[in-house]
């Protein structure tokens, strides 16, 4: 095997490099000829995997929050962990437009911990998973120096139908649920220590600690027949990126349509790059044509905002920007990846 | 909820003492009128989690492997870390008599590793996966300080039936499969640098390094009518505590004739205390009347022994260690409890 491995670490490497390098060897080594690969519908690369199991698609999805990588307990409270190790999850099934059922809660904690933590960390999770009718049924606990959290969601496609990203045409439009920005602007609040008003930094952390997942939108999506969608973790234009990539086609993005929100616009100088990469907005991106999105929007009664359209196949720039004139433009990159960006302190 | 939760940290609480509490607050804030919790059979303290789903049961597990808790990178090779963290999550299935099937795998991955070294994990992992029909199919990526491995694996139940904790009744044998002790005594022999002969090294390596989960002789349990089974994960005697306290019996077991691996028992003075208190053996034990566990050793091709029985209901003392005499006996406690057993360096 090691012939066709560049000899490189992971920081050369980076994440999506990392996982399409999984997804090749975990092809290469698989037996096809047992059961479970042959019922399988979607592995390594989209928003969930699913798979056939007696006449129903089956949904799995796993996401972690690792300790002074995705959160800082100075900042960040144990309910509000809970609830967000959860939401994460819930936000993958809810770009396959399905239905989540069950979680398994994987634990690695220090032992200095207070008792009481784990019971708000249950208690915020527990929050969420009613809302979503998620029962919470197992996992594992071990004892590490850092605080690692890693969810496990189950579920079921609506009706057998999924929102794939590998299924944008060119000439559809682009489409975007809720409004960008929040999540990263929190962050950026947090790191400068921004000054603002009570009520502006609530939602704020709101947007960032407490995001809510668009189960419910997917899940319109899915029966008015819409058929591309991811949700909004690595930053707009990067989760963009996956869909071209995954479809094979490019995208225009008009800038001055992305739905940034009023509050980032307002408090931020840098609210474009907020809301084009900073990710971790967990709002949904879909692909369809004009009247199909018309009807979503009515269906749905929260805010879908169209920002751009897919275009003919095979350009090399993927997504193209552009501005209120129609030129091509630029960004400021934000969007996080894994192992490239930053250095991890223990 | 904090009125009714003591002031204590986790390392006072004990890893037991925890699950149990997280499986008291999962109970108390869940929603049981949400389809998902109306179709779960089994929850929070067995080996596996169960449910119906379209006229099948499904079971979900999942466990995790801490670098420098679980493993230390200076013994464990990549490709063995692959193969036993697919591994302890087969043992949970095999403990049901499950068909495993699908496995997510999530990685928290320091920036400087090799990537040859990821490369290795999934080949050693994808070994055994092909071997009892899983399909890896998702995960997650995320940089860390260290190593931390959680693999969620998905399963159903043969013929809708499980081997359970909590089916033991007064009379019954206990059975174990195979051999004890290999995979502590190679523990041992690592921290103390004991001197071997190269054969015994090599399969005491493999003991624990490479454990080899009892699929296939779990679902010949259930097969066979049996019911109540665990895997010997924690240690034979505590992993016997799990089924006592599951299903309020007491058990008897006697020492002279538990299965210690011959190698163990001729290369470690204390082989006694790593046969009953070492764990992660990752065998079978099982409960049931003489009948059944003869019919289960003329099915098997592998070594069942019986060391012992259930007995009647409410002694305080649950699992009463016999010599070859018969009278009561203790032998130094050895099983691995995370949070109260010493501590760990980041």
């Amino acid at each position: 095997m090691s012939a066709i491995i560049p000899r490189m670490d992971l920081s050369e490497l980076g994440e999506f490099g990392l996982i399409d390098l999984i997804h090749t060897i975990t092809e290469r080594l698989k037996d096809p000829e047992h059961p479970s690969w042959q019922r399988l519908l979607i592995g390594i690369g989209d928003d969930t995997a699913a798979w056939q199991s007696n006449g129903q698609t089956q949904l799995a999805t796993t996401d972690t929050l690792v300790q002074n990588v995705h959160f800082d307990l100075k900042d960040i409270t144990w309910e509000e962990l809970g609830w967000k190790a959860l939401a994460i999850n819930l936000s993958d099934i809810a770009a396959m437009g399905g239905i989540p059922q069950y979680a398994l809660v994987s634990l690695a904690l220090p032992g200095a911990l207070e008792v009481e933590n784990i019971c708000e960390f249950y208690d915020g999770m527990a929050r969420l998973a009613n809302e979503f009718g998620v029962a919470i049924v197992g996992g594992n606990i071990a004892v590490a120096p850092n605080v690692v959290i890693t969810v496990a969601l189950l579920g079921s496609a609506r009706n057998e139908k999924m929102l794939r990203r590998s299924s944008a045409t060119p000439g559809e439009q682009i489409a975007v649920t809720g409004y960008l920005g929040l999540s990263a602007a929190c962050l950026m609040m947090l790191k400068e220590r921004t000054s603002l008003d009570a009520e502006t930094i609530k939602i704020l952390r709101q947007g960032h600690f407490r995001p809510v997942p668009r189960v419910r939108e997917g899940q319109v999506l899915v029966d008015q027949g819409i058929k591309t969608a991811i949700d909004i973790s690595d930053g707009l234009i990067a989760d963009l990126g996956h869909i071209c990539e995954a479809s094979e086609v490019s995208a225009e993005v008009r800038i001055e349509q992305v739905p940034i929100h009023p509050l980032v616009k307002a408090n931020f100088q840098n609210y474009q790059q907020l809301a084009l990469g900073g990710g971790e907005d967990y709002e949904l991106l879909f692909t369809a044509n004009k009247a199909d999105i018309e009807r979503v929007r009515q269906t749905i009664h929260y805010p879908i905002t169209i920002i751009g359209n897919i275009t003919q196949e095979g350009l090399p720039d993927r997504v193209t920007l552009l501005d209120a004139k129609g030129n091509i433009t630029g960004y400021e990159k934000g969007g996080w990846e894994h192992f490239k960006d930053g250095a991890v302190e223990a």
